[in-house]
């Protein structure tokens, strides 16, 4: 039977099929809370292509970047790209027609991302990503926006301080850092790399890298431990105290993030446990509209990713998956097979009221017919019967109280909201 | 400066840029709009991977559909395509885990489609599709929730009778009409397609082609000028009209379909105006999922695409676009910068309880902020003021009727319902 390409996945509605752990459901609700918490910042919805010019992201990123896309010449020669990431997209369309939009422009966006990965057992070849994006804004005001907005959409997740912390620090800070130690301006990126690294990487190994860069790995530790707040970090500090969200960030110069056009204020989400690897990241990028642009347009810019599958696992562990076993409101249920049109008048009616409505397509028994409802979740089922008068009434069910009523056909619309 | 593909689209905020014709405010209207019709007829949500194996469409459609394909080989050797329709995906993934669920199955998804179409001026490359299918159920009465869902999906994005039509027709009634004429079993698809194309073809292209099949282009004109219900569509009828959807429909058997897969009902939603190319189209194909499992899985199977293109346009000319220029609810007046922390709190607040909030991220005049506020469409602002006493107040201001209520700083969150 033929499969789907290995890292890609479906989603499956739940109850989910054995072997296949990515429910389109449980994607739907962290669609929805990322949409609505950005929302509520203010942040206005945009699309890009999937299908990208390749050099979108060899221009920013340099040809190495390659090795890791899904790219290819179509059938008019061009060199093309599946998005990897979703800022240079974002930067190309802000740069194209950012003088049709006030400042700041506020926007968000949910991409599916790709990258060809090597192949480890789990490792996935597509992503879905919360990008919001803030662009117009140079004061530090605005980074805390957008750390704020982060913070408030693991919150709607239901995530709490005690599930994560933002790892706030500044690529200035390192810059001015590298700088004091007589450190080259040119190699400043290649330091990043290496402090970005050490987490994951032997001491010996960063030891050697930062030697050969004329810096003491020791000092890099102690300016990490400290972790001294300059002044941009604490006024973000201040500003998120005043929101009351002191309590979900701290400054901790060991992050830096790996992607070479960050500038000022960078940061990371993690789960407190330390289980998981970053739920989000992001930061300031001022150069890269003016990069994408090709100078024509300059715009201070920052903002975040955040990423499906971390955060699923993440939500998973923490028991915060709501249940998604209620699929529809009311089953109509067709005993009577000489009143299915009836019925099926009573479907239409219900549906037009908002209700989700489920029925047999064909005859079935009684009991099956109830016991199906209860599987779906239904608050309420709905039955006509003939009396012996010959006039048809509608019986209304309520499953949780089990308690029925009698009415007229004509009125069950709104009966299961009142019964 | 660098551009997008040709053939794909940039979705943007409105107010939309000069040239930059496609709003995501609109496109998540149609998905909502999509979503919340197929949940009210107990259909569920998923999704599967924008790229596939190429054979997942060579199989079934031959290796001339290659010719339209986004298709390459990745860096593993794999011949893969981005997906040009997502039937072959959801017959794979039922296929794979249809054990799994209770039959019928009712599944739907919002999916982006690709196809390398030759350049033609406003000829897009990619589009977004409702895919809404039914798995399990051979009877007609599934032919007819599906139809009706498609009538209902059309009229949640505000069109009427007046606006669109069903036109419905039968695979099965144009193989009797080809077998009675002495037709070749062997070549009913090829029949089929010269049916398909009849409303396009010069009536002279099209009898030389009827007649090289043994058919005379007058029979089948007469066929379809009757279009006599046979009785499987008058069972259709019969359903949709029980459910008052009567006018939403009509038997024209000039609809066929170009896909090779279909086997019974098929129909296409129309504008009544004839202005535009078919909005919607689906039918039964009851052999595609033994196919795809290669004859492990046998489910009767049926279901309707719905694009977004054809769509928007025509939402547009019906005027039933909804206006998207209120985005937030309130807007926080920062006019005293002594009381930009406790205007941050009070930010937090409302954005706490659901309201969509924006404000100034640095000084600005109050007048500026006021217009600002207009501008995004909010229906209150709200300023803090620190009274002779040096007690600080909220003055909550509806913009609707201009009134401007005093209050403490700390009962704001809930004001702009009760105001």
């Amino acid at each position: 039977m033929m499969e789907r390409l290995p890292g890609f996945r479906d989603f499956y509605p739940e109850p989910l099929p054995a072997n296949e752990p990515w429910s389109c459901d449980l994607r739907q609700h962290i669609f929805r809370c990322w949409r609505e918490t950005a929302r509520r910042y203010g942040f206005r919805e945009y699309d890009g292509p999937p299908l990208e010019p390749l050099e979108l992201y060899t221009n920013k990123s340099g040809a190495e970047i390659v090795a890791q896309l899904f790219n290819f010449t179509d059938k008019g020669e061009r060199a093309v790209s599946l998005r990897p990431e979703m800022t240079p997209t974002v930067a190309r369309m802000v740069a194209t027609a950012e003088r049709a939009y006030k400042k700041p422009i506020k926007w968000f966006s949910l991409p599916q991302l790709f990258r060809y990965e090597k192949q480890q057992k789990g490792r996935l070849r597509e992503h879905f990503q919360l990008n919001c994006d803030l662009f117009g804004e140079a004061d530090v005001s605005a980074d805390a926006e957008i750390v704020a907005l982060l913070i408030d959409v693991l919150r709607s997740l239901g995530l709490t301080r005690e599930d994560f912390v933002i790892r706030l620090s500044s690529r200035q800070a390192w810059q001015r850092f590298f700088a004091a130690r007589g450190g080259d301006a040119a190699k400043a990126y290649e330091f990043y790399q290496v402090v970005d690294k050490l987490e994951r990487e032997k001491p010996e190994v960063s030891a050697e890298k930062f030697a050969a860069l004329g810096v003491k790995l020791e000092e890099v530790t102690q300016f990490i431990a400290a972790s001294v707040p300059e002044p941009e970090l604490q006024a973000v500090l201040d500003n998120l105290a005043a929101r009351g969200l002191s309590d979900f960030v701290k400054v901790d110069y060991g992050v830096i993030r790996g992607l070479a056009y960050y500038t000022g204020i960078v940061f990371e989400a993690f789960d407190r446990k330390g289980e998981f690897r970053a739920i989000a990241g992001g930061g300031r990028y001022d150069q890269l509209v003016k990069q994408v642009s090709e100078g024509k347009v300059d715009l201070p810019a920052l903002g975040f990713g955040m990423g499906d599958v971390v955060l699923a696992e993440l939500l998973k562990v923490r028991k915060l998956v709501p249940s998604f076993a209620s699929t529809v409101d009311v089953v109509v249920l067709i005993e009577d097979e000489t009143l299915r049109a009836d019925s099926l008048k009573v479907v239409q009616q219900l549906r037009e009221a908002g209700k989700a409505v489920d029925y047999s397509l064909t005859p079935a028994k009684g009991d099956k017919q109830f016991k199906r409802a209860l599987e779906l979740g239904a608050t309420h089922t709905i039955r006509l019967e003939r009396g012996t008068d010959g006039v048809v009434v509608a019986k209304v069910k309520n499953l949780k109280t089990r308690e029925e009523r009698t009415m007229a056909a004509g009125e069950v619309a709104n009966a299961p909201q009142s019964s």
